[in-house]
């Protein structure tokens, strides 16, 4: 028997089809469309990528969509001014502060600058202590994590209590994050880390296991409890000199093999979690909007 | 062999000492006198008690002490002010709400009105993102779980790297904080609730045991690894018919004498976690002084 694979581009449709209902819906009752802004600053590849990708993303949800690219130079003072002119403008429910930010630059307090009920993100203090308060309806829930959950309930259904649950791994974008999900939902959270000894024997009590440590395929068979979830938050590129000369692949930190041989559901990577950030950036979205609307936000 | 009892009233003399000492010291250097603000509404008498306490163990250490009591029918708009005045306040270097607080008052609402450098308590959602992102350092950290964490270091040392925690109850207040301060001593943390099976078989995996539950001696051997320090949180009211008609005892979650035969060290209720509770908010004042100083916080 193999392991269900969980289907995360799919997943992440079915969240943008709803994002986008859900912002059709406040238009029609509230006259309010979603608005998302992103800001880039500088000039790095990886991040202007992503920006494209989030900004054509809220249009296609239909949302008003804007993107502030600042030079790596630009005065602290002065994206803190921007922060300030959007966390004013009614227009704008969400704004996200693209990372890394290039040096000079304090991210810590040019993030915190942020209204917390636009931090889409969610990666305020405000938002962090929100969450790990269990106060998880008035939180912007980091979209890795959240879109992690949406998998797990996609996969074994709403009602995770009394489940055994470790999450391998302990950042605050993902892993800490996702122990207070796991929780608020009743399970029974381990989090593991690179000091945690018998790592393997852990995870192989969990009915939920969900790896995010950024290290490729560092948990195989061994770490998988028969039948059990198994979430792979892990994107790492590694050689692939079989495809040819100079060649990379990405991998999770899970050997999606031998796990798919043990548990009941398994994510891919890629087309696992990865597809599911972006998605659950516009539900926080259009969650922020209804909320600026006062009206209740869907859940995703 | 018997467990070795920690002495909490002695650890909290020792943490009460070294505040008044870092308080004299911050006098001589900076001729800053730490102040505590505590605020009570109403008329609840355990709180008048409580309220009292404080103001005398904060003028013990030498501090400045004021105590600020409004009706139970105060409204909302002043309290708030009230606030505001101690936030602008530089003779006040930290601010208590006694809670509860009456009817009619927003509990979430008067407590994250106090500056986050000045919340002693460690309730504001801002301290709490803070000890959820890591930023100990930072953060005013609720009191009770950081006495518990000192119990632990004077019973076993700093170096917690690599063992097993188990965490059983997950309030706010006191489970939530302290599973954050166990994974940021590099512990293995496991937070068990109301959901978790296997309770027994979960905690006697545990090198540290905390119980912050609320149910009087819930655990017993069975839920104790030998060796284990076993942090009994929970301070219960219980009849004792055997004292006397209508007499009552204290316990705790653990029953004592069951975990003193195989822990290797364990909290006594009263006289274990309770004193340090008090302690910590004078420790958390004296931090707070030094900060608003621009001196380095010592360490409790």
């Amino acid at each position: 028997m193999t392991a269900q694979r969980i289907d995360g581009r799919a997943s992440a449709d079915r969240v943008l089809a709803e994002a986008r209902e859900a912002g059709d819906r406040l238009r029609e009752t509230h006259g309010v469309r979603p608005g998302l802004a992103v800001v880039l600053v500088g000039e790095d590849p990886a991040s202007q990528v992503y920006v494209g990708s989030k900004g054509r993303t809220a249009e296609a949800c239909g949302f008003h969509s804007v993107t502030h690219r600042l030079p790596a130079d630009v005065a602290e003072a002065d994206l803190l001014a921007l922060i300030d002119a959007l966390n004013a403008d009614p227009a704008i429910h969400g704004i996200l502060q693209q990372l890394p930010l290039p040096k000079g630059l304090d991210a810590a307090r040019v993030v915190n600058r942020i209204h917390p009920d636009k931090d889409v993100d969610g990666l305020t203090l405000v938002n962090a202590g929100r969450l790990a308060s269990g106060q998880i309806a008035d939180a912007m829930v980091p979209c890795t994590p959240a879109g992690s959950m949406r998998l797990i309930r996609e996969a074994i259904g709403e009602n995770l209590s009394g489940l055994v649950a470790v999450v391998v791994g302990r950042s605050n974008l993902v892993g800490k994050p996702m122990a207070q999900l796991l929780l608020s939902s009743d399970a029974t959270v381990t989090v593991a880390h690179s000091r945690t000894r018998d790592l393997d024997a852990l995870c192989r009590t969990a009915d939920i296991l969900v790896a995010a440590v950024g290290r490729p395929e560092m948990l195989g068979a061994d770490a998988v409890k028969p039948g059990a979830v198994v979430i792979d938050v892990g994107i790492n590129r590694i050689d692939a000199p079989e495809r040819g000369e100079g060649k990379t692949r990405l991998v999770g930190d899970v050997r999606y093999g031998e796990a798919e041989a043990v548990a009941g559901f398994v994510t891919p990577v890629p087309g696992g979690v990865g597809p599911m950030t972006v998605a659950m950036l516009m539900a926080n979205t259009v969650r922020a909007a209804y909320r600026a609307a006062g009206a209740t936000p869907p859940r995703f």
